[in-house]
C-alpha cells in the first residue's frame, strides 16, 4: 500500500467521483498503485498546468482523465505531458446526452491524442491503462489474462444457468 | 493606425486563418482596433496560459477565439480571463459535420462561460464584440445602429430588385 | 435596490421560471441591479417589439434571453436592439432533447449575433452578462476576479477533503 | 394576371430564390395567384410584422415562408396571423446540414403551428397551399386531382420505360 | 352535436390517443365538428386506403394522422386523398427519441406533401386544421383570433404575476 | 417438443433476455422450434466462431443476435456463416441512446449483410425469421397469414371500442 | 433466362436504380433469376397493394425495396404480403444525409418487421436474399460458400500485393 | 531495418491504406519498427483469430486498427489479445459521416476497452502508439519530447509569419 502510483485518476469535480472509481478499483485490482484526485480545467487552470508538467517525473505512467459536457481536461493534460492520457467522456447533468462529452475528448486535433474509451466506461479506462502497463510488465500483463479468463468464464457459467432453466431447449408452453 | 487593440482575435492554427478574418474585417469597419494571432490550445498551452493571463492588462476589452474539432481555445481562455470570450465553433477538415467544434465550445460548464456564435460565424463574431464594447462606447454603439440600418436597407434594395423582376406578380407565362 | 436594472432577464414563459432565476441570482451577487419579466416570442409578439426597442433608452445594458423548442425570443430580440443578446437554450418539454432549443438559438444569420451559452446555462448567462459590464466597471471586474477565485478554492477544498478520503492513495482493501 | 394573389411566398434573401421558385411555379400550374417576395425575419423585423399583420386584408389564403439556419421567419408571421403558414426549411451555406432549418421552423410551442414540409421542398409547400385552397375551391381542388393522376401516369411511364430495357427480365449476361 | 365532421383525427393505435386527444379537444372549442379514430398503415393497409380514398366524399376538409416510429400513416393517407394532411410526429415507446417519428413524416418526397408539426403537438395540428377551415370559414377565422387573443392575455396575466412577486425589481436578498 | 431447433436466439449478456425472449415467444406460437443461448462476441470469441461455424449443421436455419453499444455479435456471427442473420439493437444502459446499437449493427460492409430490425424489436426479429421459413414452409407461411389476420382484427376491436366510447363522434360537452 | 423470378426489386423511382442494380447482379451471380420495377408509395399507392397482394402467388420468395427520404415503400409492402421483405434505405438528393431513409425503414412497428441493410446496400440486400432461399436451396447455399470464399481470397491476394510493397515490413527511408 | 516490429497496423481494406499510413510514417519518424497489412473482420474472420492469437507471442506491443462502417476489427482484436488495441475510425464511402465508425469502435462494453482516437485521425494514433511505448523506453520518449517542441516551434513560427503578414496590427485599409 501507498506504494508510488502509477497511473493518476483525475476528474474535473467530485460529482464525477462514483462515475470514476471503478477505474481505481479495477487497477487495485491488478495490484497497480492508483492516485485520484481532482482537477478542474475550467476553475484551476494552474494546477492542470502544474499536474500535468510534473507526473512523469512523479513516476505516473498513464493519466485518467473524465469529464462532461465541453470536456477540456484531458486533451489539455495531453498538450502538456508526453504520457498517454486516457479520456472518460462522463454524461453529466449538464451533459447534451453524452454527445458533447464524447465529441471534445475524442476530437484531438493532429499531434495531441487522447485514447477515448466509452461513455462512463471508467472500468475500461483503468483496464487500458493496465494494458498499456502490462507491454513493459509481465506481472501486469498476467493479470490481465487472468481478467480475460475470468471475463470468459463468467460469460459460460451463464451459458450454464441460462441451459438449467431451459432443459427442453427454449419452451414456455 | 495600430492603435492599442481592443478586441484580441485568436485561431488554433493559420488555416482558420481565412474564416476568422471576418471578424477582423467587420471590427475595422466599426472603427475598433484589433490584434490577430495564433494561440493552440493543445499545442502552446503555455503561450495560451500567458495570453489569456495578460490580455486584460494590455487593454484587451474582448476576446474572439475561432477553433474545431475538439474546440479547447475559447473555454480555456475563459478559464483564465475575466473578459468576455467569444467561441467560434469552425467547421474545420477534422471535425465532425461541425458538432464537435460547436459543442466543444458551447457546453461549458457552470462558472466559465463562453459566448458562442454559429458555426464559422465570425463577421457575428465581431458584431458581438462591437455591441460589448457599444454597452460604453456611444461612437460604436452608433456604429452599430448605422449597420443595423445597412442591414435593412440591402433587405428593402433587393425586394425593389425582386420586383422589377416581377413587374406583375410573379408570373412566368 | 429597486436601482435602474442594467440587465434584463426575459423568457417565454413562466414555466421556464425555475430555469432562468440562477442568472438574476448571480448578477445580484455581483451587485448588479436586473429585472425578470415574461415575453413571449409567438404569443406577444408586438410586446416583443416594444420591449426591444426600449431597452436601451430605459438603461439597460445587457439582455438574457431564455427559450426552448422552436426558440425565436433571443433572435428575434437581437434583429431589434443594437444590446448584446445573450440566449439560452432551455430543455423544455416541448424540446427534442435540446437540440432544437441550441440550433434555433445559435445558428444566427449574418448581422445579427446572439451569444449562446449552455443548454439551460442561465448562471453562466449571468456570469457572461456581468463580464460584459466589467468591461467598463471596474467593480463589476473586481466581483468577477473574486467569484474566479471561489470557484477555485471551492475545487481545492474537494481536493483535501478527497486527500483526508484516501490518505494512503486509493486503497480500499 | 396579375389577379389579386391568394398565396404569398416570402423567404429572408434573395439566395433562397431559386429555393424558393418552385412553390411560386407549382401554383401557377394550379392557376393561383401568387406573390414572391422577400421578408428578413432577423434583418427588418418590423417589415416582418406589417407583412404578417396586413396579408389576411390583403386577400392572402397561405403563406409559404423558407429560411435556412436559425429560421424564425414562418415562425414569427404566424405568431402575428391567423393564416395558416406553411415553412419549408432551406439547406442554406450557413446551415449544419439542414437540421438547425428543420427543428427551428418545426418545434413551434403551443399555440402557435407552423405546417412545416421537407427540407428544400418548395414545390411541396406550394402543392399543400393549393391543397388548403381546395378545401373551398372546387376549380383548385379539381387541379390536384389531375396532378395526383399526372404523378401516377409519370410512374407508369417510367414503368414501362424500365420493361423495355429488361425485356426478358432483369439478366445483364 | 354529431354534425358532420369537417376534421377526421386518425391514429395508428389507442395507446396514442391520450397524445391526440388534445387535437379534437381544440377543434371542440372553434365548434368544428370531429371524428377520431383508429387506422393503422402497417396492420390495416386495406382500411386505410378505404378511409382515404372515401374521405373527402364523406365532407372532410382537413385530416390529422399521428404515428410514431417508422411513421407512414399520414404520408400513405396524403399518397391517395387530395385533401390536406397534417401530420403528428409522435415519441412513443418504440421511437428514437422521436427522431425517426419526425423524419419519416416530414421527409416526403415531391408531390406528396404532409404538413407536419412538432413532436406530440397534437394541439397545434388542431389550431392549423382550424386555420385551414378559417381559410373559407368567417366563423372559424374569428375564433382563431379570440384564441390568439386569449394567448396573449394569458402571457400579459403572467407578467403582472411575476410583478407582484418582485414588486421592486428582482431582489431576493 | 425439444425438437430440432430452427432458428438461434443468442445475446451477449443475460441482462438481454427480458429484451430478446419475444423472439423466441412468437417463434414459439409459430410453432418454430429455437434455442436461445449466450454467445459474447467481445468475452468468448472463440465460443462465437465455434457457434456461427458449426450452427447451419446442425440444423439451424436462421440466426437471431441481439447486442447493444457496439453491438459486434450480429456482424461477427454473419462473417462466417452463410445462415441469414437476423440483428437486434438492443438500447443496453452503456448504449448513446441505441445510436451506437443500431449503426454498429446496420451498416455492414459489402459482402456481410445482417437483417437489423428496429431498436429492442426482438418479437419483430422473430416474425422475420418466421417469414423466411416461410418461404419454404406452408405450414409456417399459414401461421403469418393468421398471425396477420390477428394484428387487423385487433386494430379493428379497437376501432369499435373508440366508437363506443364516442358515440356521437368526438364530443366530450 | 426469363425464368419465373423469385427475387422482386422494386424502387420508388428510375432515379434509384443505379443504387439498387447491384441487387440485382448479385443474384444474377448467385444465379436466381429476378424482376426489377418500379412502384412508389406515394405516387401509385394502388400499384403498391396489388404488386404486394400479387408477389407470393407468382412465385416470388423475397422481396427488395429501397427508398429513400420519408421512405415508406419497404414498409408498406411489408404490411401486406408474408413474405420476407428487404429494405434499402437510400441517400437520395432530397435526404437528410441518409438518417431519414435509415430510421424510417428499420424503425418498423411491432408485427410488421423490415429486414434493413445499410445505407445504399442494394448489393447486400441482394446477399441477403440468396441467404433466404439458400435456407432450402442447397444450389444457393452453395454459390453463397463460393462466394465467401472468393471474399477472404480478395482480401488475401491485397496481403500478399501490400506485402509486395513493402518488402521489408513498412519503410519509406 | 526490418527490425521486429513492436506496432503492427492493420486495416480491413487496401482503400484504407491512404488514410491509415500516416500512422506508419509518424512510428518511423519516432525509430519504431512497425508492420502493416490487411485484417477483414467480416471477410477474413479466421485470419483475424490469428492474426490477434499471435500478435504478442511475434514482439508485438501495440496494435493500431482502422475501419469504417460497422467497424468491427479493432473491438474483436481487442476481445482476443491483451496488448493494447488503438481503433481508428475511417469515414469510408459506406459510413454515414463517419458516425458509424466512431461509435461501432468507441462504444465497447465492460471488460474490453479499445482507445478511440479521432475520426480518420491514424498520425494520432501512431503518436499515441508511441507514447504507450515511451512509458519503458526512454529513446522513445525523448523523440517524444522533440517532437512536442517540433509541434509548438511550428505554431511559433506561424505566429511570426502572421507579425509579418499585419506589422501594424491588422489593419487592411
Amino acid at each position: 500500500m501507498s506504494k508510488t502510483p502509477l497511473v493518476s485518476i483525475v476528474m474535473g469535480s467530485d460529482s464525477d467521483l462514483s462515475v470514476m472509481e471503478p477505474a481505481a478499483d479495477i487497477l487495485q485490482q491488478f495490484n497497480i498503485p492508483v492516485e485520484l484526485t481532482i482537477v478542474s480545467a475550467h476553475r484551476t487552470p494552474h494546477r492542470l498546468i502544474d499536474f500535468a508538467t510534473t507526473a512523469q517525473a512523479r513516476g505516473i505512467k498513464v493519466i485518467i482523465a473524465g469529464a462532461g459536457g465541453a470536456a477540456h481536461l484531458p486533451g489539455m493534460i495531453a498538450s502538456i505531458t508526453t504520457l498517454p492520457v486516457i479520456g472518460v467522456p462522463i454524461k453529466s447533468s449538464n451533459s447534451i446526452d453524452g454527445w458533447d462529452s464524447v465529441l471534445s475528448i475524442l476530437q484531438m486535433p493532429n499531434g495531441v491524442p487522447v485514447a477515448t474509451v466509452a461513455l462512463n466506461a471508467a472500468r475500461n479506462a483503468g483496464i487500458l491503462a493496465a494494458q498499456i502497463i502490462g507491454t513493459y510488465s509481465k506481472e501486469t500483463n498476467a493479470a490481465i489474462h487472468v481478467y480475460k479468463t475470468l471475463l470468459k468464464e463468467d460469460v459460460i457459467e451463464k451459458v450454464e444457468t441460462l441451459k438449467t432453466k431451459f432443459p427442453n431447449g427454449y419452451d414456455k408452453r
